[in-house]
């Protein structure tokens, strides 16, 4: 099948912060996004909950966004300024998708 | 360690069709594959929930199918033809894996 | 923007195995990792769950590293010596990163 290369980035990020990220993701030329519960972690700001139990830090999401190439920066630069206040983790790769005007 | 390339095929989907997805999984040469939960996105048929609760467009489910290249049209041609008919996103990608006889 | 090339491990484990690994992870040069829940799936051990309700199998998590790939040797050993005693999927994937200092 012919298969289309795009970017898929993943945003996890504290639960709060989800809803202006999603009101970002609209207002740039993004079509998609899919979100997914996140039980817990640990990164540069410490380990937000160990034992798979929301801790006091709040609970995290996943967000993933699969863009076409050329946007790639369009997107990222804002998702980037808002996550960098927050406690988040944000991570690019490459894709393939099967219905190119979709994304 | 060596790593033995494969295609890493994500699935997004209604989770009222996921039975059918993984009867048809079943029935092809697939030896795996991984359920996540999803808590809402947004696609081409709309959103299908904003604050992370699930919306009267159903829940969604993420699935993820690890295949080897050379059985990938095999697994993505019948699995297209399911996900097309409902609201639901296929992205493939490259991924290593360590058994390469459990894959 | 400047990204920077990481290697991704996911592993997915039995949620009882989890703490062991992430004791794990912390002894090694590992700066943070994202656990997330898993429904269901099949593998080599047979179907964990069907329905998407955690069967008597237990329930399984799936967790996401990111590290350097000068370090991924020295963080997959240990982990896949884990693993391979429990019911569990490693696999090892191509990733960009924003921040080069955090990884």
């Amino acid at each position: 099948m012919e298969l289309h290369a795009r970017k898929r980035i993943d945003i996890v990020l504290e639960a709060p912060v989800l809803k202006r990220l999603t009101d970002l993701l609209d207002r740039l030329d993004v079509t998609g996004y899919t979100v997914l519960p996140v039980l817990g972690g640990k990164g540069h700001h410490g380990v937000w909950s160990r034992e798979g139990l929301p801790s006091s830090a709040g609970a995290m999401v996943s967000v993933t966004v699969i863009t076409a190439e050329e946007n790639l920066d369009a997107v990222l630069e804002p998702v980037f300024t808002l996550v960098k206040r927050h406690i988040g983790i944000v991570t690019v790769s490459d894709v393939t998708v099967l219905r190119s005007d979709r994304f």
